[in-house]
């Protein structure tokens, strides 16, 4: 007899599994606000101003102090005390937690997986809040990209990762034929076993869309978790582990498979529990600096990091000038360039760009792309829906850096300002930076700048835009690249470019499709085989390697 | 429509997907020698004689010299001498090659694989001669593991790769619905691409079983691979590298997507290789301080180490002690001890061994071990098809090392000796030795002792016996794990230490079962969670770790 649970959820799980194995549209939570409720939104914001200036209930051991959240990007202070809790003690739990969890099997842990992002999804608007005032993304941004994407690509790690542990059998007699001699009759039984304690370090710009994958693709397999947030973005991931500490303990587990440490900027506990020997998993979705020392010290771990790299775009040629503007503009625009995917660096050949109105040369697509931004600004109430805030000051001060290099060659395309939230008055909004750079300056363009800063770089040729960008690919990493062409051999040599430097290819992209955008069920979001990360999302190797089988076998012959 | 070759081989893959899921007993090649022809030992014997004191022809770029092979464990002079190539020319011809092979596909890969497979399997004879006299097996010995076993390791990792390239599509048309607006449509483009040049460096004792499965998961994925072989080891793999050059070439394609690297002791070339920014995958079976050596510095590659461990035997009770002590005898035999998975500790607690004849303690069964092994080994002629030679001259130096130990603590049960070879005067053959040591030797029992070498430890009780075990192969790694129990609650207790220690564990094995036997599609060899190991053969990591999916998307709406 199946577990109640596990009949709850079976069909998703299977449904689930053939979307990953099609990859054409689907998606298991809706991002349409009205799905939530009629006032799902107004009904979220109440359940997250609920936290504020009060004490995050957890029920965890070894509290030693308390961590106070940092301030909102728009302003808002949050005042939110979480409890502080030793690293030792969360482990001893967590260990203590793992052998009746391993034992209750694959079926089982996918369920009560599943039983997670169904509440999750139940509690979408409180957690979109929460996921506005710390990373600084737009209301909207923070329910889909926070919400349903999030929960999809959670459910999407949660069916490889069971798919993968199904292919396993529990038990089976094997009999080899021994001539005429009786056969060697041997039971075996095969079981999905974790790898230890999963560290999970959670980013501050995307925090549950980031960290989803690797909490189901751990857990699921046997795993328990240890989240340790940014200090800048604790709430989000907060609400989740609570959330899953209360679903494990109403499906009869620990709760300690599945626990928060939190800490500040000023006292870090990061590093220092990542090279403990329990510590078997470590996922990284941060800075590139921060996730490379993991990746370099955390040597009894599996490490799973997602950084960031310098994204190319090469424009060629294009059947739709306008409509290609339009889209850079806007993905330049999308939380203010503060994802891994948002491009850095537009190269244009000197031989122009062709299109059905003729050849535009490098300037003019530089002073077009100024102005289909400043379009995108120019009203601010529908600016701040596409900006955001910026999450973190250091930003703005990269931003400030950037505009300092402009201003000495005299190479602004567009400058970046403040702009007036109409809504919260403290908020750091800023509107995008737009440079011009020559390729003699790839010590300025090359290097990975973080938020909305982007370079318009004149190549001589289309094939120095392709080998710029296949640098700056291999040599720092990119997530995305994108080509505007109309020319198949242009098209083919963009397509070895990116096999070269591991990175995912969209042509094109004119309409409403963003180069930002990767959709859970489809898109692989990062390869892994770049120095921009060393996982995807998510591919068999996301799931595969956070467990290992364990063979018993005994004569029964 | 299909290619000839994958219409040839599409059912020998199904049939070993489906064998790899089910893991009951399966083989696509036989272990019969008789199948292979009436005079096939003969005529292999033949083929292999034709190499001695030849030039060993293969047809790969930058030749600067050659390598003379060395002597055989059987006192044969070898004298073959084999092209020394440039790395750098190797590298170079690889990455030539890959993208006609990155193109053709999964199906197309594997069915090339599948048919390298069926010409190794015609060529068993001759590779079990050549594996004889490399590693010191006996033929017979040399014609299972070397031949037939070590082809079905290949075939199901080849099975493991396509299965898992199979679950990723081609291409899709992805539609999303936007309520009013027109659909979003993009069509999508996955195309399995290779990690780059994988490194495969083969053993000394089992070349062809331990190197297949690596071979064939790097090469059916997309990878190139360049195979060094051990110095005193390369034939094996040198027949196999050319011939599987030769069925890329009938294939139509680049003969370099496999390429064998020769050095000798004096000047060893693995390391300066390993570290190429161009090698991103690197496999290696061999000692363990070698092994470690590319894990910690190859930090460029995936790295997937066979290394050895500590392996123990827990003995408490049992209801056939005779069948036991012989099956514990041809454990520590076989091979002279010289893989991976024999045992080196065997622990009995002063509680003794309860079996169906009374209790036996400690210094009963070490004396009764003793005799199992003499009875094994007291017929000359019959001993060497079991105890083979001995590989290298260290192992015996580390005899002779271990029997001063046992001089001076007094506590030898067997000594070892050298044994006649019927047939090769100059055959390095010894038989076992055992010793029996105490808790405080730790230090001696609890390093690695490659060779015929074990000792049967008295612990306090069987709790103890378990925690020695346990901490054995948490620190120093272990393949296998032997349990002689008829008791429950030991039994229990033991899958729980096999569990924290992450080693696969065998019950009672008193038939015809070896600890030491490993079958392909349904034993995991190594569990890649302790330090015996940083893979498993052959689980889904094993492949999915070689490959990453490249996506293209273009905007279609």
């Amino acid at each position: 007899m199946a577990h109640p649970l596990f009949e709850k959820h079976q069909s998703l799980l299977q449904r689930a599994v053939e979307a990953v194995r099609r990859r054409t549209y689907w998606s298991a939570y809706s991002e349409n606000p009205k799905t939530y409720g009629e006032n799902a939104i107004e009904e979220g914001r109440q359940a997250f101003m609920a936290y504020l200036d009060a004490a995050f209930y957890l029920d965890q051991p070894g509290v030693m102090g308390r961590v106070i959240a940092e301030p909102s990007p728009y302003g808002l202070n949050l005042d939110i005390s979480f409890p502080r809790c030793a690293p030792d003690a969360l482990i001893a739990a967590a260990k203590g937690a793992m052998p009746t969890w391993v034992r209750a099997g694959p079926d089982l842990r996918a369920a009560v997986c599943a039983e997670i992002l169904e509440r999750l999804n139940a509690r979408t608007m409180e957690i979109a809040h929460a996921v506005m005032h710390t990373t600084g993304q737009s209301l909207m941004m923070a329910f889909q990209t926070g919400g349903p994407h999030a929960q999809d690509r959670g459910l999407e790690a949660l069916a490889q990762a069971w798919s993968e542990m199904k292919n396993v059998p529990e038990t089976v007699v094997w009999e080899k034929p021994q001539g005429a001699h009786p056969p060697l009759v041997v039971e075996k039984r095969y079981t999905v076993a974790p790898r230890g304690i999963a560290l999970l370090l959670a980013c501050a710009t995307s925090p549950t869309w980031n960290a989803y994958p690797a909490l189901f693709a751990s857990l699921a397999t046997g795993n328990a978790v240890i989240v340790k947030p940014h200090p800048s973005a604790i709430l989000p991931m907060a609400i989740t582990v609570a959330l899953a500490r209360q679903t494990l303990k109403d499906a009869g587990f620990d709760a300690n498979l599945v626990s928060l440490l939190v800490d500040d900027s000023g006292t870090p506990m990061a590093k220092d529990l990542a090279v403990n020997p329990d510590i078997r998993l470590v996922d990284c979705a941060g800075r590139t600096e921060y996730a490379e020392w993991f990746e370099d010290n955390a040597r009894q771990a599996k490490v799973f990091t997602h950084k960031a790299g310098v994204n190319c775009v090469v424009v060629e040629s294009t059947d739709d000038y306008k409509g290609m503007l339009r889209n850079l503009a806007v993905t330049l625009s999308l939380h203010s360039g503060q994802t891994s995917m948002a491009p850095q660096v537009i190269l244009v050949s000197s031989e122009g760009i062709t299109t059905p109105e003729g050849t535009h040369d490098a300037h003019q697509f530089g002073r077009d792309l100024a102005l289909a931004i400043g379009t995108l600004v120019e009203d601010s109430a529908r600016a701040v829906e596409v900006l955001g805030a910026i999450q973190g000051a250091a930003t703005v001060a990269c931003i400030d850096a950037m505009r300092e290099f402009g201003n000495e060659s005299g190479q602004i395309l567009r400058d970046s300002s403040p702009l007036q939230h109409p809504h919260w008055p403290d908020a750091r909004v800023h509107t995008p930076l737009l440079l011009r750079a020559e390729i003699s300056d790839h010590h300025v363009f090359m290097e990975e700048r973080f938020g909305p800063i982007s370079f318009v770089v004149e190549t001589a040729t289309n094939s120095e835009s392709l080998a710029v960008a296949e640098r700056a690919m291999r040599e720092k990493g990119g997530v995305t690249f994108a080509v505007y062409s109309t020319n198949p051999v242009m098209q083919q040599l963009a397509e070895e470019t990116a096999m070269r430097a591991a990175v995912a290819l969209s042509f094109n992209l004119t309409g409403g499709l963003s180069l930002t955008q990767s959709a859970a069920f489809s898109d692989y979001f990062g390869t892994g085989a770049n120095p921009a990360a060393t996982a995807s999302l998510v591919d068999a190797a996301f799931v595969t390697n956070r467990f290992y089988v364990l063979e018993t076998r005994r004569d029964a012959g």
